[in-house]
């Protein structure tokens, strides 16, 4: 929509076109090759969020289920979780600790630090049908967008920054937001402590999940597994400069009070 | 941007000259001021997000600490946390139970089901120094919402959905994020479970926080402090049609896995 010149305004764009990508294939040339194909020319500031999964089957994360043979602990842990052992013993594999199991629900803390369910493997969306194959986290997702953006860079002179997302589910609440697995050329966190509020007064505790507010954003785009839009340009945030990882926004197990009962996964 | 109609694409603007505002004033009719000053008009499938902090100070949920008489249980919370007593008391007649407490940290249930630190309960921005004032969460945000479209439709021809968002701290990660807290007008969660993936398969557990993702998105605007934006305009979300409300964002204690430990406020 046209608005005026001096409103803030944040324009999130689905880049079209992306094809089911294969390991192997060169990310930062499909997502400029998408650019061009709409018309968008990258401006300082912008941001590209890319869905894990793109990223994670581009670096073929792919695990084929018959090729796993599952502990005495991942049998153990799939029958008390109703789970096929094999994917419960990739789950282990992936993760430091195990934070709650009840029911068919098992939620991790994935070798990253992240708390999720299942430590992010992936059944949906992998293609192959017929085989038993499953997708893993991306191994280093911070590395993969600092990567990323730097070869869009070389391909087009300008260095977006960039989030690579995933959907996580959270305690408390329903559903599954859009959470930043991975982030270069942007701040994770902006720490406002210290700044100012309207009447003066020193800001006590505000600290912003910045990465997981712009994923929370382009999960709105990304969300769509009916259209499969991998990733969404964000375009007008106006941010402090900074280069930082999305395991910033990871709170350290002794710092979180939910960080509790932890069990292990061996 | 100027971007090729077939795309996906969002568009978030802050809304500029909302004044800080008195208890008793006319939200509904502020907004609308403030989308005519901007030259913006209101289109079907609209969504605007509000700071929960607005919808409080017009509804007047402001507490004069110096009025509080502490409980003997509120003196036991504020000596474990090193709190204010009287900020302890209000913050325990707004919840249910008590989630954790460590060092300085006091998250509760509230009554509303929502699990933040100090009930939500605000010392910044409410204006009135050198008195004591702190500004609780609106009665009902779900309500709030409710009234503030029904209003905008009255005024405008238009009703829009309405996000009620605060920031809200979360178990594992660092920084707060935008979080919906009242809703109207809109699906408060997307339930993609029985869609099929991009090969077909039936999705299994895909129910998308979607006024959660809103309210984050619009974090990026709402969340600059030192700018002053209380209200987004959200333009271009897709959606299925809905009546949500906040609550539905709320998952029931008995299914939270980290819904455990929960202490009596009394």
């Amino acid at each position: 929509m046209p608005v005026q010149a001096a409103l803030t305004q944040l324009t999130l764009v689905g880049l079209p076109g992306i094809p089911n990508i294969q390991p192997g294939d060169d990310l930062a040339r499909l997502i400029t090759g998408s650019l061009a194909q709409a018309d968008l020319v990258l401006e300082a500031g912008d941001i590209l969020v890319i869905t894990s999964k793109l990223v994670s089957k581009a670096e073929g994360r792919f695990v084929d289920l018959r090729t796993v043979v599952p502990s005495a602990r991942a049998v153990e842990v799939a029958q008390l979780t109703r789970k096929d052992p094999r994917l419960v013993e990739l789950i282990l594999q992936e993760s430091s600790a195990i934070s709650r199991m009840r029911g068919e629900v098992l939620i991790v803390r994935h070798r990253l630090g992240f708390t999720l369910a299942n430590a992010g493997i992936d059944h949906s969306n992998v293609g192959r049908d017929g085989e038993e194959w499953v997708l893993l986290l991306p191994e280093d997702p911070d590395e993969s967008a600092q990567h990323i953006r730097q070869a869009i860079h070389d391909l087009t002179g300008t260095a977006p920054g960039i989030v690579i997302s995933d959907s996580f589910g959270r305690p408390f609440r329903v559903g599954t937001v859009g959470t930043a697995v991975g982030l270069a050329g942007l701040p994770a966190a902006w720490d406002m402590r210290g700044m100012t509020d309207l009447y003066g007064r020193v800001l006590q505790v505000t600290v912003t999940g910045l990465g997981d507010e712009i994923a929370a954003a382009a999960g709105l785009i990304l969300g769509q597994a009916a259209e499969g839009i991998p990733v969404a340009l964000v375009r007008g945030l106006k941010l402090p400069v900074g280069d930082g990882h999305a395991a910033e926004l990871v709170r350290p197990a002794e710092q979180d009070l939910y960080a509790d009962h932890l069990q292990p996964v061996r």
